[in-house]
């Protein structure tokens, strides 16, 4: 171990520095303001927990991202936690314990065993919204309405916004009938969206049968038009897959009205990153950028999993990503210079300009330092026996 | 495993529920707000390091605080970090890598494999404040002053500061010249403040001897009169004590002129928790609570561990820990109800409320709720077809 490798950072994993940890610490409040000016209160979550209290109802794919850890005090496996969502639905069921709705926030780190994507690495600053005990539509709406609250909040230009349910895809595979590998082999060139595999898997399916809806309902996606494409596909198949569309035609109007500026989409078959999601799903997109930038959706069913069901739907967002994406510019007042001196007036007009001013105490190491390099543009001088604050030139 | 197991959670880590979660972030924000007008500026140090780096120069106290993750990606051993000012000082001396005099505050969790004590349990909040480039004693007292000032914005009552310098043990413990294990049991004993013990080992050591003051010293403690007490057991010992001695005298004198509602003390012999600390430390205690509020001091060592050598010194303190001890009152301003309803009148008289005040929406659920129950205090309602506010009642 030399020198140099001490200071090596694990790949995916960063120190933030000045400016860009005050960029994020002032996103970071005004998202979690936001959401508590809708009426979410904020939870603090623990940093870890047991696996099993992380795990229930999250599915496969949290457990493959959450690093692991021994609890000295009992031998038992402990995690990390990889998403925040099950934490707060967990707070929900049982900490809380509360009848009627529940509105929760958050903002904190999670850490990833592998990164997800490039913008986020590793050890993400996940924040985010929960609403408990509501099946509602209205739910639904408020939740995606505030996702994009706090995206303009983010300054982030030209949102597109994908909306989806899951319902769809499950109540069609699971009338299809197939076995398990073939479900499996499905599940997969869907998530991938690979047409040629799901024509060939799917292809023998006669015309109307699950199977054939199915494959002609991946190749659909795009604006409102979608939406009469895949009632034309699914039209007549089950009262569960109008209800499906139905709501997702309202809600998109819904949105339309109250933010013309965002574009929405559809897709009928989103499934990747949905690990817990039960009905209707969303993410948000911004050009130049793969992956969302938000996203959230029904999950009514972690609730019961940890012994009360509870309708549940919610949103998160990577803190650290939306800063790199957004363009809001934190314009910071310049600093005041304190010269060094142990006057006891001095110290009293410091103290005074510190209610409201950054002031900056010169040290003896600080004899040729240039003021102005630590971001100050007025100084304390002392005039006639009184400190005042004149300006640097 | 039963469905009531899967939300008990490790012992030493909890749930931060409301309205306590928004009283810790708001002493999170004020503390960190406070160490900004002091010039300092916030960096966000990683959750995981790579061992080495998180133990560079740190002693093994916290190794036995760490817990120990293998990155999958390289199959190194990683750690979660336990103390981040480590992380502050790596940022120093290689991230950043400025000249002159560099000023980082930091705030988030850290993680304990065993409770340090029951206040904090094993994920307390630290924030902190650390200054680089200064050997001075004005660095000194600044970072002193600010915890006091940290202290204060907590509003902890009747705070006591005990002040130490690390160098009057080592520099005995080295002319004393002891052979390895003895030098143990004197450190162990000399944690402990065990005099029983203390007599046992040094008993036999001359008058005058670095041993003999030792011996002496331990028995010393209290306010302003100690530090005369001190000088007669060490004086002309060395000039390096002397000077120590000197140092603890003046930044009293200055931190009484200050701070003249904090009560004074001094500890010569205080060896437990400074683990990297090489100058003057203190440590900040209230009433009724045994371990210490706040603590830190000088740590001139580890940036050349990371290839740097920077004269160092902070602070650091645990808002969950403080938050619990202070008596801060929060005044929530009550929210508003609006009713389910789509006008989008009423959808536009919201999002204008919003902009400073909490508006709640009914959901079909809420037929019933009564929006006191929710901490509103005013609600919206339509008369003569215009949406206007009403106090609740």
């Amino acid at each position: 171990m030399t020198v140099s490798d001490r200071w090596l950072l694990p790949d995916g994993v960063e120190d933030i520095l000045p400016p860009l940890a005050g960029q994020i610490e002032s996103l970071r409040r005004e998202v979690m303001d936001t959401c508590q000016r809708w009426g979410y209160q904020l939870v603090i979550p623990p940093l870890i927990e047991y696996l099993e209290s992380l795990f229930t109802g999250t599915g496969h794919d949290l457990e493959l991202q959450t690093f692991k850890l021994t609890d000295q005090l009992t031998g038992r496996m402990m995690g990390v936690r990889a998403d925040m969502t099950p934490q707060a639905a967990r707070i929900d069921a049982h900490t809380l314990g509360q009848d009627g709705i529940t509105r929760l926030c958050y903002a904190g780190h999670v850490l990833h065993t592998r990164p997800r994507h490039m913008l986020t690495g590793r050890t993400p600053i996940q924040a985010g919204c929960e609403l408990f005990g509501s099946a509602s539509e209205s739910a639904d709406l408020e939740v995606i309405s505030l996702m994009l609250e706090a995206l303009r909040v983010a300054g982030l230009p030209r949102v597109h916004l994908d909306l989806a349910h899951v319902s769809i895809y499950e109540s069609l595979i699971s009338a299809a009938g197939f076995d398990k590998d073939t479900e499996a082999s499905v599940f997969d060139a869907m998530a991938r969206k690979s047409v040629p595999e799901l024509d060939e898997l799917l292809g023998d399916c006669a015309e109307g049968s699950a199977g054939a809806r199915l494959r002609k309902l991946a190749r659909v996606n795009g604006g409102v038009e979608a939406l009469d494409e895949a009632r034309s596909i699914l039209g007549g198949a089950s009262d569960a897959l109008d209800a499906a569309l139905d709501q997702l035609s309202r809600v998109a109007d819904m949105l339309q009205r109250d933010y013309p500026e965002v574009s929405l989409g559809f897709d009928f078959c989103e499934l990747r990153g949905y690990n817990y999601h039960t009905g209707l799903v969303f993410a948000a997109y911004v050009p130049g950028h793969g992956d969302s930038v938000a996203k959230g959706g029904r999950y009514d069913a972690i609730g019961s999993d940890f012994g009360r069901a509870r309708p549940a739907t919610g949103f998160s967002l990577d803190i650290r990503a939306l800063v790199a994406l957004g363009q809001r510019s934190v314009q910071r007042p310049g600093s005041v210079w304190a010269p060094a001196d142990t006057d006891p007036a001095l110290e009293q007009a410091v103290a005074a300009l510190r209610a409201t001013d950054t002031v900056i105490r010169a040290l003896p190491e600080d004899a040729h330092t240039d003021p102005a390099s630590k971001g100050c543009d007025r100084q304390l001088v002392k005039r006639d026996g009184q400190w005042i604050l004149e300006a640097l030139g």
